[in-house]
């Protein structure tokens, strides 16, 4: 049984190749409740996915609320309280998943004031963000302040000293966490273990940068010190990485303990371990094991807070795609379908779709992957070697690089690509003025719009000689 | 001399190294009428950019219409007569840049229908209007017709049968390029010649699919089939890709002229090269030569044609990177400077500004390189390893990845980035919820906004639970 979807594990788990496999849903890829209704047609939440277009047109993200909430609920439990599971605004966000956020008991994590804002906007609740960002501005971190935030996470040494400043001109102590990279990136299933880390955000453990910022928050008078922060990776499927992690992070409490700083400058309370909790995008692909590494990581940070006399702090995660990634499907509707002959004696379908990069960059910016299914029939025909693509003036506006699809595939038919609820909506660009299409969210049998369709109209909103 | 800027070409060809150069103002990299003032500030159009700064915030878009009208008449008196030169919109387009090119006596390629409509909306002649696209919707191509724009560049069997219907229905006759794949890709010095090629665009020459997409309008009563179009690459630096193509789309010519088809079906008189003309993003860069590829190119053509004994065809070229990259830069304020060890003895200085991959995707997405200048002084320090970043949460936000900056550089100073003008605004995305900046037009020693900055308002105005 899937322990998400209460299922039996379907036996998708390869990449689709016939026919047979293609009508199926992987039910993993795809939301909860989606499934193919006896005329053929796909539904979510009891929503035909037909419906939708008609009622939305497409391009069409369709978010599937309970799937959402389902996710939120899943790592609360995992990580022992929702307070514990920080949503990654990044991934994607707007006023109505704030309210679903905080009504799950999760906290969020923001990294630019706009996402403050947007947090803001819709209520939810101060005292359970978490500020992020390698660059934040005086204005961010005043609005931070201000409103009240559970922590800021510091990231550069200019940065400790202008929050000390803002602090300080509000008449507030600020809970601070400081960002360090602790040599440890994980790619999916594998990790590395270096002493250095080339990259913008942190501060390193091995230089002694992490520590001298700890001491230096621990010595200015409007923060309090609260614990370390540490991101190892995107996409990742194991607890290994975590745990060296959290033990290299673990190792500087002491000497954290012993800075010398303001009566009550120090609790150190807490070990963010970021983000980075892999899903599955293709059917031969499994999620990372939310229950499973939990239980790991708890325990092994337990366990090294054991052996090192100390008390375990609180575990903190910031899961952003593995609670909006699966949640959501892109509906496209097929235009023309071409045969381009790539030798002699192969050729390769293109079959192009009415959005494109501009509403999912990730195929062209990381070489994602993405599964397709057709939505609004069965299909009877044979794979055949195919790429889907966008509507885009580029050749590398491609959705889908490399598959087989049934060779029935025609214009007019809608085909959905799965687990597009992170990052696709969140870095979505007006390239060649194709607007952004709309967010329409199923729940219970009926469908409402999240975030409606850009138009022409907005761009010109924007052009001053119009 | 330098044929554009009229001024001695510029000892900074090289990779900008030490502190003298970074001083400089490398001319092929940055727009017209850029200078470092007696102070250190720079301007542009004798506008200073740090009033730009001031005025407007940052980061902002900085377009110079003195530059972009240059290079439209460069073009122009190039490729004789501007209804030749057609501006590909992709890369950036507003409704003051509609009138610029109208003004200057060229021609329009779209992509999308909202391409077509902002050029509409700002009054575009529809009968310098080429529309491309490999997936043009019903909606799209009656809209075209409708307005009556030149040419439409058929891309796929479907599409032809589809504006056949859509001029039928219309009562009018549509002149049409069908989109050949010569086989000749260009990347910037080099090209190669092959057979095939796997890609959306166009029909392929080699498959014998050119030659039955001409039969097939100069069949349809309603379309005439006026020439052929391809595009052989981007950032191209050399004439022989282009001549290339041209001799192997010229070959078809015979073939077509026997096509059966209704009385004056067929009118083979254009050729249309696309676009894919080179510029500088780098100091040792230089961009095409426009001159001279112009002159190369139409004497070949001239050539061909008359070893085949038939009238030379005009040709087009679809420049947009050409014309609208060197106009515009980019300034950001310097936020966190911090200095990360690589390794045991080196160190990278990480230099924060506050924009990054949302405005500028291309050195995320292409790997593409930018040249830097610090906006607001002049510089003693010597330049050290650095990096230049953006405020995004993601390791992969960078702007420039590797070049030697001055040591000097601190928080609020302005950094400006080169050659910025084509697919940065046009791609950019609002991640991590970072708003638009806005365009502002220098000319003549003032500023105005051509598109204002976006806001959260901007954001929330989509979002149907605020």
């Amino acid at each position: 049984m899937d322990p998400l979807t209460q299922q039996p594990v379907t036996p998708l788990r390869v990449r689709t190749t016939t026919t047979e496999e293609f009508n199926g849903i992987p039910h993993h890829v795809y939301p909860l409740n989606t499934r193919r209704e006896d005329d053929g047609v796909v539904s979510i939440e009891g929503v035909r996915l037909t419906d939708v277009a008609e009622e939305y047109g497409t391009p069409v993200f369709v978010l599937n609320e309970t799937d959402f909430r389902t996710r939120c609920r899943q790592l609360a439990t995992a990580f022992r309280g929702g307070h514990h599971v920080h949503y990654a605004s990044k991934a994607f966000l707007t006023v109505s998943l704030c309210r679903w956020i905080e009504q799950e008991g999760l906290a969020l994590d923001v990294a630019s004031e706009n996402e403050l804002a947007v947090a803001l906007a819709a209520d939810f609740p101060a005292e359970r963000i978490t500020v992020h960002g390698n660059n934040k501005s005086e204005g961010f971190l005043t609005r931070a302040v201000t409103a009240g935030v559970e922590f800021v996470v510091v990231d550069s040494p200019p940065e400790i000293e202008l929050l000390e400043q803002v602090a300080a001109k509000l008449g507030q102590v600020q809970n601070v966490l400081v960002r360090v990279t602790p040599g440890v990136h994980v790619e999916t299933h594998e990790f590395i273990a270096t002493s250095h880390e080339d990259q913008k955000f942190g501060f390193s453990l091995a230089s002694g940068a992490a520590e001298k910022a700890t001491l230096a928050c621990a010595k200015a008078e409007h923060l309090r010190l609260r614990g370390l922060h540490c991101h190892v990776g995107s996409q990742v499927f194991e607890a290994d990485g975590f745990v060296l992690a959290a033990q290299r992070l673990l190792s500087l409490w002491p000497t954290v303990r012993e800075g010398k700083g303001p009566e009550g400058s120090i609790t150190l309370d807490t070990l963010d371990l970021g983000g980075g909790y892999g899903i599955a995008y293709m059917p031969d692909q499994e999620a990372l094991d939310v229950d499973g590494v939990a239980r790991d990581l708890l325990e092994q940070v337990e366990a090294a807070a054991d052996r090192m006399g100390i008390a375990a702090p609180s575990v903190n995660v910031e899961p952003g795609r593995a609670i909006a990634g699966p949640s959501t499907v892109t509906v496209y509707r097929v235009g023309t379908v071409k045969d381009v002959e790539t030798s002699d004696r192969t050729t390769r379908r293109y079959i192009s779709v009415d959005g494109g990069m501009s509403d999912n960059i990730r195929p062209s910016l990381y070489n994602a992957e993405y599964d397709c299914r057709i939505v609004n029939r069965l299909t009877e025909a044979e794979p055949v070697p195919s790429r889907v693509v966008g509507s885009h003036c580029e050749s590398g506006d491609i959705l889908i690089a490399d598959a087989l699809i049934p060779g029935d595939v025609r214009p007019g038919d809608l085909l959905m690509l799965g687990a597009t609820g992170a990052y696709c909506y969140a870095m979505s660009s007006r390239y060649n003025m194709m607007t952004r299409p709309p967010v329409v969210v199923v729940s219970d049998g009926s469908s409402r719009t999240m975030l409606r369709r850009e138009t022409v109209e907005d761009i010109l909103a924007l052009d001053t000689d119009h």
